[in-house]
């Protein structure tokens, strides 16, 4: 990856022809503010996103279709090309193929191969070969203009011979073709195929002549690491694991980075990609809240860790209780030895108590009366919260910001789960983002933002390589569609979602209320629908009790320590087989296992004729041209066994309706003779979930 | 009208603040190729066409809607406006209002006051007043900060007085209401009532305080002349005007432009804005169409008035047989002076005998024998006609038909309709309409491309004024319905239909075999679902008999004479009342009269219970305040007089669901009592189309 990256030009006329017209002269060109349409024009290029002005993104070797309007004037042909331009300059070439005649539609699928900003343009352009093979292939066979028709096709070959660079394997199949075409003691017929024989075909596609290039603006695309787009986080706050209650003082001992340590293996051994750690810094004690949100916190309550800031320092420091930076270093190492990558929380709000606010007052809104203003929601107040301001000193703001962020970058944290951004300016996350890029690439940024689509779209759009979503708040299948075809569709350019079933602030009815079948089924819902999904810890215990009157658990974890005994539900202990860690386990196997579930936009919907039975499917085509497919039935219903009929788009699948296939469910290792229609049986009577790989016959 | 346009700015950053940060500091700028996102993100501009890089229109005058995505982080207020800046730098500042919260959907209705390059940008900004007045209605009432809130209420409009200029009686409700917020004698609502008085609510409205303004780039927009949008053509073959075939010997005299010209004052008298001529050149004699298309003329046809060139001339001359320049000229004068603009067809294209083909060979494509190609739609041949190269010698090419147009313009022609365009590259049409504008502004091109959508909108987007469209070929109530969506929605931000019911090459079996009844309907649809329509003489007659085989008429006037003998539908003559002539003249006088069929944008469609029978309207409001609203209803069925209910969108008239209305039928002059749901009958017992003024009580 370049730290350079080579100029865009997302305002030069996307248009006058590059290309050669094969006149070699230049038509007159439009005066602004007209801005000049290409020789073939080219309209409509998909992705786009804000016109253009910010990057279209994929991670490295992710499939993506461009689109483009690609038409012209008259009935001659007309063809188009995908160009990727890499970040030092190397060109991909990608030929484009018209899917509807009618709306001048052009498709290619692309993929680029390295990190790092690259651009693209299509081109469009005339095909004289293509032009003379359709007329030729009519007129010929109606003996109309025969003998000119075949000279002409004579000369167009000789014309792509001369001008475009072929080695001389390449260029034989187009000299026999001219040979064959003037040969005229052969029959018209015989010599108009010498012109379209297979092989003349095939080179031309490869290496066309193409007349009137006329390529559109480069738009920029961003190209970021694997893990940008496919992974599975779990959640923990790191004071909880290995915190112990002292059973007869009721007193607790804090878990430390050096306990919660201990856990990794269990969450690498399940199969995660990501720990994530709620905040780690220094918590305030002024107006600290107690448990269960209450106002006057007790002297052993540890406080909410989104309070940042005491006299032991601010962002750029570890609570004491969980230990030092040495430790901290050998948390991430030891994650590191097990596969697992540290995602760190970056709330940037302050306590009361943060050196920031003697330090930098000017960091923060002053009232009328000279005070520091806590965070409201008129007429709630957050007292323990000082909010930051960005706009008093942007400039200190923003480097301390940056400064902070490399303390951790400094410390091997790659990936920064963002506490509430749409709180903060959204210019000041597209700077700090792009600068922390700059040096540093590799990092990945999620977007806490539960808000409106806007705030969450363009959050993506300047910068955050991933987002939280309404996954949680998704429960029918008609919604559920509805918001992954969003996703999965134009959105799926600049925003990639992240799904989680719960997290420490989220607990939603139908978690409370759907029992284990439910915990089974969200789990697996966001493991295949989306290549990024998180889980927040306990919820292999299905923790599933809420604060009354509120939609997160009770004695949630924000205000308290919590001991989860994981020990009890070890091979012989108490609560043996009581936890879904060997689900979760079996669903980030699959997730390893297959390619096609590491990707988004190939996410497909196929009918069930029962309103709570979902079915979908993601196949991908490997770079060994090898197929992988899963098909994931889900019954939605956690209450009811219910059974329905699957009506499969073989097409979509690879398949034609009339085939059939060995359909083998991955969790319940069963196999069953699938087609087009199926039949299917799921809840809590069973399992509420198929995940199928094919098998062809 | 300027005839330099000012620079638009597409390419700038579309975002960094430019208007305060209250603390007058900078932030950060995000280094390219990220392109800045302003302070208060503003997304998805509309109009906007192809991203910016070519003009929405409109025509003088002509309101439209700018809608926008403007939101902001936190709870704070976000505001927004849209500011147009006239071709001489002014600028014309709207407010926009938010209409959906939950999408920060804003829109402002605008409209350009004088025709030429405008541009358009929208500013998202923060409103301090906004956010105290959200906060403080909750915290007073709440009695949370009381006096503090006060306070700062007072802050707030210390600074809209300060930072904003306003004349004494402007800012005096400001300063009242800052001695009422501080006046701690009175209750505190009633402080609060002080500031936010709705006297200083509209003091704000007009003359903000605006913190972050951060403008999008400017896009730009081109206002034309009211006729881009608004007429109603006549077409006619001047050579049948005034043609007279001898019974005896059946030898026809052509008519002429000073026959032609006798026509006039009846055409304008049935209420057209524009006639429309088919060309006017010289015609070719090699290979000559005789009647209905045949392939060998005989000595005394007339040949297609579209194999432009002989001896006498090509596209910079008229055709003998019609008269002169002078003739021409006086012509265009009687037009002018009966209120008709004078349309010429302009179809690059070559007879064989064209003047171009020996002095200019290069203008065409020369085939591998020598040969000149003529057209070809293989295995078809049109060898009367020599199609244009503008490749082989674009400057030269290009140079030619802007001089030939200038002959025109410089006699008088100020619309173009187009004939073919889609068969010539897209960036010549682009080329010449902007060249033409820079001196002539005026000039009005309508595009025939009777194509695929892409090309039609794209040659929209580049310039034509106008477009022919696929009306002809809707006839259902659900398509037409949703074309006209489509052409009254997005498109309509860069392309104005014209719809025809038929012309010399269109004669739909709906036409041919509707009767009368359909003739009426088309006719009534076309003048009111779009501000421009056009009429192919012979109309009135219901000339509905088809070359067997063809969707044009028998004895297509194209290839022969035709004299309508109008003389025998005049009182007294042999065919009185046998024309539709009065039809038409009654509905270009509603046309005339409702202003709010002058425009496309504001068309809405009604439910009607029957899928035969549509129902649509048309409101604008006028500059003095006042409302013109039109109702439409139409049986599409001619063959079936059929009874419905029609159920208004109340509304969208500007009524509640449970007022009443007077409707008055413009068509037959009846009058009723309608409200919401109103019954209907028609069809060709009776009238096909109600056209309803709407009376208040």
């Amino acid at each position: 990856m370049t730290a350079t990256p080579p100029a865009t030009t997302p305002a030069s006329p996307d248009a006058s022809s590059t290309g050669a017209r094969p006149s070699g002269k230049k038509a007159p060109t439009t005066a602004p503010p007209q801005h000049p349409i290409g020789r073939i024009p080219v309209q409509d290029v998909r992705p786009l996103v804000d016109g253009g002005r910010r990057p279209a993104k994929s991670v490295v070797d992710e499939e993506f279709t461009v689109t483009a309007t690609v038409f012209r004037e008259g009935h001659d042909a007309v063809n188009a090309t995908v160009v990727l331009t890499d970040p030092v300059g190397r060109e991909l070439v990608v030929p484009m193929r018209c899917v509807n005649e009618g709306l001048n539609s052009w498709v290619a699928e692309v993929a680029a191969d390295a990190a790092g900003w690259w651009s693209y343009r299509v081109e469009g352009w005339s095909d004289p070969y293509g032009t003379w093979e359709h007329d030729a292939t009519i007129k010929v066979s109606a003996d109309v203009d025969t003998e000119l028709m075949l000279e002409e096709g004579a000369r167009v070959l000789e014309r792509a011979l001369d001008e475009v660079t072929r080695t001389p394997a390449q260029a034989k199949p187009l000299q026999d073709a001219v040979t064959g075409l003037r040969d005229s003691r052969r029959p018209a017929q015989a010599r108009l195929h010498a012109g379209t024989d297979p092989h003349v075909r095939a080179e031309l596609h490869a290496r066309p002549l193409r007349d009137y290039v006329s390529p559109t603006a480069e738009h920029p695309l961003l190209v970021e690491r694997e893990r940008a787009l496919y992974g599975a986080w779990y959640e923990i706050f790191p004071r909880s694991e290995g915190a112990v209650q002292d059973p007869v003082t009721g007193r607790w001992t804090t878990g430390t980075f050096r306990t919660a340590q201990k856990r990794l293996p269990a969450i690498a051994r399940m199969g995660f990609d990501v720990v994530y750690l709620t905040p780690i810094h220094p918590i305030g004690t002024t107006a600290r809240k107690g448990p269960n949100n209450t106002l006057h916190a007790g002297p052993e309550d540890p406080g909410s860790p989104y309070a940042i800031g005491s006299p032991d320092g601010g962002h750029d420091a570890i609570d004491p209780n969980l230990g030092t930076f040495e430790d901290f270093d050998a948390f991430v190492a030891e994650a590191e030895r097990l596969g697992l990558e540290v995602a760190m929380d970056i709330a940037l709000q302050c306590s009361p108590d943060h050196p920031y606010v003697t330090e930098h007052p000017e960091w923060f809104t002053t009232r009328a009366d000279g005070t520091i203003a806590y965070a409201e929601n008129p007429p709630k107040k957050y007292q323990d919260i000082y909010p930051l301001n960005f706009d008093n000193d942007p400039q200190g703001a923003y480097a301390e910001m940056r400064r902070v962020i490399q303390v951790w970058i400094d410390h091997g944290v790659k990936i920064f789960r963002v506490d509430n951004p749409h709180t903060k300016p959204v210019e000041f996350w597209q700077w700090i983002i792009a600068d922390v890029a700059e040096n540093h690439p590799e990092v990945i940024w999620l977007s806490e933002a539960f808000t409106k689509p806007a705030m969450m779209h363009t959050l993506a759009r300047v910068g955050f390589q991933q987002s939280y979503t309404y996954y949680a708040w998704r429960n029918q299948k008609w919604e559920l569609e509805e918001y992954c075809r969003e996703l999965a569709g134009d959105a799926a350019a600049y925003m990639r979602p992240s799904f989680w079933p719960t997290t420490h602030d989220i607990l939603t009815p139908y978690m409370q209320f759907g029992g284990p079948t439910a915990w089974k089924l969200r789990a697996a819902l966001a493991a295949m629908l989306v290549p990024t999904y998180g889980i927040y810890a306990g919820y292999e215990l299905v923790e599933h009790v809420a604060r009354p009157g509120a939609e997160e658990q009770i004695d949630n974890e924000k205000y308290q320590f919590k001991d989860r005994r994981w020990a009890d539900y070890e091979p012989g202990g108490p609560r043996e087989g009581q936890s879904l860690a060997g689900y979760l386990t079996k669903l980030n196997q699959i997730r390893r296992d297959h390619p096609a579930l590491h990707r988004l936009r190939n996410l497909v919907f196929h009918h069930v004729d029962d309103a709570n039975i979902m079915a979908f499917s993601k196949r991908r085509t490997l770079p060994d041209g090898s197929e992988d497919i899963v098909i994931v039935v889900a019954n939605l219903d956690p209450h009811s066994t219910r059974e329905s009929t699957v009506h499969l788009d073989m097409p979509a699948l690879g398949f034609d309706y009339h085939e059939h296939f060995g359909a083998h469910d991955l969790i319940t290792d069963q196999s069953w003779h699938w087609g087009e229609h199926n039949y299917v049986r799921l809840g809590p009577a069973s399992e509420p979930v198929h995940v199928i790989a094919i098998r062809r016959y």
